[in-house]
């Protein structure tokens, strides 16, 4: 349940609150070298906070690279919390559109005091697994980049805003995903919505493609077989046309605003909750390295697939 | 790869040009009487076609049910093709926005002898996986429905169009998803992408959420914990909290136009193809059961999982 | 539950008292030209009982094949039963060291109506999905092969027979299998267990290398890497090392003697049980293509694990 | 591949010469009090050294732990290496019946520096896994005792032996386990083939079942439905019947002997190998807890899919 993959594959553990967050990245070829400053590099542009403050984190790999190159074994890593202690504060409080409710009525417990693991903290294992899928591509030319397209306008002091982000993979061959259950596409899609406040996803023309006739939208394709237009986004039938990945992934304004808001505490008693000034006003622009992360653990793990253990040169 | 689920778990075949279609329900409960009038009657809801003629599916259970009721053995199901004849026509050909050039890439021939996997043909092996899902959740007074919200306008004879068809799933108990990567909307993104012409997925506000604000996306609770608002679809962090599930899926216009298209051969040599006429113009509305199917089989599997092998009573 | 495998998977159905057994292999690549002739050859090995009589299973190919190679799609197949009617027979008793008391406390029923899943029937769908990996190891020059060491000596008429198997890979690359959980040997160990009566599995040496000094056991090479002996049978830390493969199998006597024995039924009520004639005697020798099926699957699996998605040249 | 079990599963890293072991627990119930003493105390059992010396391993848990019991959170644990140095000793030695020539082949390097993920370093985190899977077992009164049914006798100074384990799971419930692929003892016997230096298992009459007849070895029942003998070792068609499951283990004798061994180098030379004094001389007793952990965490797995996330009350 805190596996993501399956051939390359990142389980991952800790919380907000606790000593360390952590991960093991299984099935990754021997022989890959691990340029560690760019796996910092990664965990640096998502420490950037909006108010120009920075998290520290500083990534440890424990396992699994032997002279600077992977060997074969599970690559774990660890990263300190800075604040490891738990927090009271909220203690018992449904904080509104958060996992205090559901955590309640799933684990018997808000989750409130450690911070939870549907936290966005969460996300800092995401891109360290990301970091390496990333290097594995690189060695295969292949390359993603996420950039933030629009932000809801706030008006409000300490309220928090919706976004929209586009991703785009480059250099994928064709011939990557499965034609049934198992398509590209549809493992994008469970990325992504695995991410904490995604509500959309959509590929090519997405939901615009709903009200386009077949005549406009079909993607014709010339004598070397290069595609004239790419509204399907790269993505035919579930698999890859070698043509650029495109999508776009829809983020909920950040549930913790900073203003009071009526609720409920664990027995039901109205209360007022407003959050601390630690949290971010918009889950743009801090989440897309964590996008990129995502969508290169789906692309590393069709590529092992298709390509079984793939031998890397350095 | 052409297994869908973990515990309740569809494993199907059949290509649209062989013999017949059919597939492996396993990990249901044992006990749950198998209605199959219903399941009839929901491969009767999508073989409705846009002409008012139908297709007519019969679903044959060989496997899994003993007088009447699952008996804990995987429960095997076969459909018979009408057309079970290898197809010729198009042979060599590349239909634009079809399958034809991944699978050329992917797997060394173009699939369009035999129909390929990718076909919409192969939902009818969902439809019955769904409906036995659907009688398992019928069990659990929840229930799965969808329904067309729009579709593009054609206005040229032969075109084909797009469509958004929307789905709420009620009845569900609060507490089923994980909270980092196997969330409960995450595995509905996936399911619903993994549907032929599928291009987008979102959830409650979905893509609008990114222009909103947190004062007023949130959604707060009643002291009975029952919630004013459903602006997150029913899913917070992951995790059902006992709102209406509400989704809505995007579907690219068929790619199949009745209409001369430029293409090419295998060769790469320039061709021009024009689509039988016995394909559909939309998905919807025959992707509806389907929508449904997937929807019951995400949920079902989910309610196991949480609940471990429920005791089914008749 | 009722799927074995990870990248080559074999999920099956049926039961005895049903009209057909049959299964769907997943992950074979595309192109392995298939010999229906070999396929039923197997079936014709397995089908000769110990009374020279033979059962008549046919094998029927519906899906994933065309042109006699495989397309990338599941491969499914139908084997029709001869004795499709329930057997009323022995309803409500608890036949000894049968299935039939572990599956009133699991299922709710004895499944003797049906025959359950864990009857020798069953066995006909691991023959099919193991001739079909047997085509693809052939493909790459490895063959299986299992024989009878012993069966016990039966003195009284009615009696039933435990046995020894020994089963012998040879061709194997080294490098298979993996260091820690899935070991080559341990996976071929569920494999062997998972077959119907068998009580135990040792490779190699074996459980006599429990007595044995590693002065006496270890296995030297030679400068040519070649190895003077093979007493690890052909794997070491879980990893082919390129010699044979070696494993010994044991099978209980079949548990349905044709003698009366006291047993109890559904409600504890003593009774006097007599297995009808139609039972084998002994697992051996007609388990010996199901044990070279397993082990065939086992290394296919391990095989595309290993080296992706092969490409066969036929 | 570094992942055992389904529901309830243990990832884990770490090689000898780095400086962590670890592991992550995932699908543990939320609400099990974590005796960290008892954990503890089976590592210790385990740190024993035949010469009386001991290891001084101590576990830390870093997530998924909140005021004594778990949250359901995934469980970390950490345990430091005391010789956390790369060992640069035997570089480029095919130890004799060692992993090194394997992973040679497997990973282009043998592993012997780092200590690889063969090395019986490896089962610490096994003992960790098994420690919280036996406090999971034993909210249910379900107890896992191994012992040392006999070892190889040595005659020469610095030679090593093999031994004979045996051990029994008592208080299961009956139903555990699938009739068909995941039959209770296969995956008991993968578990166990699983461990370094395993070369066998069997269960209850084992390979003595293959000289018995069906009339002396049927497991016949009383009224109340207890058995009168326990030939097939509390284990029927995969399922567990409620009696104890008993089962054997070989291990072959440890490689590495401190006596001259003739072996080669990476490019064929042949040299002379002979083991450091710090090996084991014999696999018992030290890994009784692992294979008590291995079979705890193999019931743990079934008790969970059996029945759902146990409500554990403490």
């Amino acid at each position: 349940m805190n596996t993501f993959g399956r051939i390359f594959r990142l389980t991952d553990f800790g919380e907000t609150h606790g000593p360390c967050m952590g991960g093991v990245i299984d099935g990754c070829p021997s022989g890959l070298r691990i340029d560690t400053g760019f796996v910092q590099q990664e965990l640096d542009r998502r420490a950037l906070k909006g108010d120009g403050r920075r998290e520290s984190d500083k990534v440890r790999f424990v396992s699994g690279i032997y002279d600077g190159c992977t060997n074969g074994a599970p690559i774990a890593f660890l990263i300190d919390n800075e604040d490891g202690q738990p927090n009271a504060a909220a203690d018992g409080v449904l904080k509104p559109s958060h996992s205090s409710f559901v955590y309640r009525e799933k684990y018997g417990h808000t989750g409130n005091e450690q911070g939870g693991r549907s936290s966005a903290r969460q996300t800092v294992c995401r891109v360290v697994g990301g970091a390496v899928a990333k290097l594995l591509l690189r060695a295969h030319n292949i390359t993603v980049a996420a950039e933030t397209l629009s932000t809801a306008r706030i008006t409000t002091d300490g309220d928090t805003a919706g976004s929209l982000v586009a991703c785009v993979i480059k250099g994928l061959p064709a011939g990557l995903g499965e034609p049934v259950y198992d398509k590209f596409d549809a493992r994008l899609a469970a990325a992504m919505l695995s991410l904490p406040a995604c509500k959309g996803f959509e590929i090519g023309e997405g939901f615009r493609a709903a009200a386009l006739c077949g005549s406009e939208y079909n993607d014709l394709q010339n004598s070397d077989f290069s595609f004239r237009t790419n509204h399907d986004g790269g993505v035919q039938a579930g698999i890859t046309n070698g043509e650029e990945v495109c999508f776009r992934v829809a983020f909920k304004p950040i549930p913790s605003i900073r203003m009071p808001q009526p609720t409920v505490d664990y027995c039901g008693n109205p209360v007022t909750y407003t959050a601390s000034s630690r949290n971010d006003a918009c889950a743009a622009p801090r989440v897309l390295p964590v996008v990129e992360a995502m969508a290169a653990l789906v692309t590393a793990d069709f590529l092992l697939i298709e390509n079984g253990k793939l031998k890397t040169e350095n």
